[in-house]
C-alpha cells in the first residue's frame, strides 16, 4: 500500500493536473491551448515559522486547484503515483471556475 | 470556460496594454512613440506577511492602470488570454489621466 | 495627453537637468566642467515597509533638485518627455544653491 | 561499542531506509518501483534558536520515517553503521502507513 | 556659483586631503612615508533608519578628519572642487593630532 | 610555556583526537574502521549575541568529546601542540559512550 | 608627530607582535615554531549597532593581546609604524600567559 506523506513545514504535496489532449467528442486539442501548469493540493505542511517563532499557516488548503510555475518543485513517488511538493510561496495562485 | 485565477500573497494578476500602432484616424504612430510598458490589474493577492507575521496588503488595486518593468513577470494562459503575474513590488507606479 | 505617474513604494520620478554646454554669453563650456549628474524630483511613491510593516517615508519631495547616482536608474517615457525612476535610497543627496 | 551521537541545533540524525529488490516472495522489483529516499529518525538536537534567541524545537522526532531530499546531507560513521546527519528544514515530511 | 550638497541618509560628504610631497623646508618626502588615505568631512545626511524605522544618526561630523578604505566611495564635482561620498560605516575612523 | 586561548564569541578550541591505528593487542586497524572526525573541547567563548543584542551561550562545554564537519574550523598552533577554532554552530554533535 | 587613531564602530587597531627568529640565548628558532599570528590591541571602536539600535560594545580592550586570522585586517600606517584595523567579530579570541 502506497504511504501517505504529510509536508513539513510550509511545503505542499501536489498531483499536477495533466491537460486533456482531445475535447471530450474527440477532437484533437492545440497543443498550446490548455498548457496550464496546474495541479490538485493533496496534503499541507502546518507551517513556517516567522524570525520571531510565530507559526504562519501555508495559504493553500486541500482540495484547492493551484498555478504553478513553470519550474521547482521536487518530484516524489509514492507507490505507482507521482507527485510533486512545492514550497507555499512558490505557487502562483488558486483557480476557480 | 476560461478559468479564473487568485493570485497568491503579494502577487498581482495584470492584462498588458497593448498599445495601438495606429491613431484613431488611422495614421500610422512611430515605433518609439506610445511604447509605455504598462497594464491593467485584473486581480490581486491578499498580500505578504512581513517578519512579525502581519500581513502587508499590496499597494495596487483591481482596475488600476500601472507602469510594468522591462523584464520580469510571470506570463499566464487562462483559456484564450495572456496575462502575466507581478510581484506587487516590481510594479513602477501607477498611470493617471 | 501625456499620461501621470504615481511612483509605487519608494521611487521618485526625476527629470534629469541637461547641464548647458554653452555660457549664458555664448561660450562654449569646458566638456567636463559642468557634468553633475543631476535632476528635479517630479513625485515621488508613498515610502516603503520596514520589516515591522511601518511606513517609512521618501527622504526627498517633489522639487527638490538630487544629485544622482552615474547608474541605475530606470528609463521611462511619459508622452514626448524622458524621465527616471530611482529608488530613494539610490539619490546621493539634494543640490542646493 | 560505537559511540551515540547527540546532534547540535536542529540537526536530525537518521539511517537511510534501503528498499527492498525483492518482494517477500523473492520476485524482483523494478529498479525505479520503490526508490523512496526515506530514513528512520534515530536522534533529534535541542533545536535553533530564532533571532530573538528563542529556541525552535524540531518537527520531526525519534521514531519517525521521513522523506529525504535527493541531495544534502552529512555521513557519519559509527561503528560499523553509515547515518546521515539533516537540518530540521530540509526534511520534506513525514511517511505513515 | 558651486552648488552645496546635502548628503542623503547615511553618506558623509568629503574633501580628501592630499599628502604634501615635500616637507615645510621644501625638503622632497619619500613616495611611501605620508600616504594616508585621509580626508576632511564637510557634510553629513541624517542618517539611515533600523529595521524598526528609527533614525541612526550618522558617527563622524563635520571638520573631522577621518581615515578613509583604500577603495570605494563616489567622487562629486561640485564647481571646480572635487570631493567623495562615503557611506558612513565604510569609514575607518577618526584621525586626531 | 604555551599561551592560553580564550576563543572569542561562539568560537570554541578544540584538540582533534587521533584515532588509534592498531588495537590495543597491537593489531591493525581497517583504513576506515574508525575515522570519525572527532575531538575535545579545550575551552569555549562567551557565545555570540542575537540580533537583539542577548547574549546565545554556546551549546557546547570543555571537556564535551564534539563531532567535526570533514571541512572548516582554523589551526591555532599554540606551542608544540596544534588545535582547530570552529564555530558552535558548525560543530555537528556530542558523542557519548 | 604620528596622528592618534580612533577606530570607528567595532574597528580594533591592532599592532601586529612579530615573533622572536631567535631565543635570547640567541639561537635561531625553526621557521614554524613560533608564527602565532598575533597582537596588541591599540584602540577600539564605540562598538556597531544591532538591528534595533542598541550599541554592542567591542569584545576586547586595550592592551589585550589577541589571536588573529591568517587573512583580513586593513593595513595602516601612522607616521613610521604600522598598524591593521580588524573588526571585532574576526579576532579569534585573547591569548594569556
Amino acid at each position: 500500500m502506497a504511504k501517505r506523506l504529510i509536508p513539513s513545514l510550509n511545503r505542499v504535496l501536489i498531483e499536477k493536473i495533466v491537460p486533456p489532449s482531445k475535447t471530450s467528442a474527440g477532437i484533437l486539442l492545440p497543443e498550446s491551448s490548455s498548457k496550464l501548469n496546474s495541479g490538485k493540493v493533496i496534503a499541507v505542511g502546518p507551517g513556517a515559522r516567522d524570525i520571531n517563532g510565530n507559526l504562519v499557516p501555508v495559504c493553500v488548503k486541500e482540495g484547492d486547484t493551484v498555478l504553478l510555475p513553470e519550474y521547482g518543485g521536487t518530484s516524489v513517488k509514492l507507490g505507482e503515483k507521482e507527485f510533486h511538493l512545492f514550497r507555499d510561496e512558490d505557487i502562483l495562485g488558486t483557480l476557480h471556475g
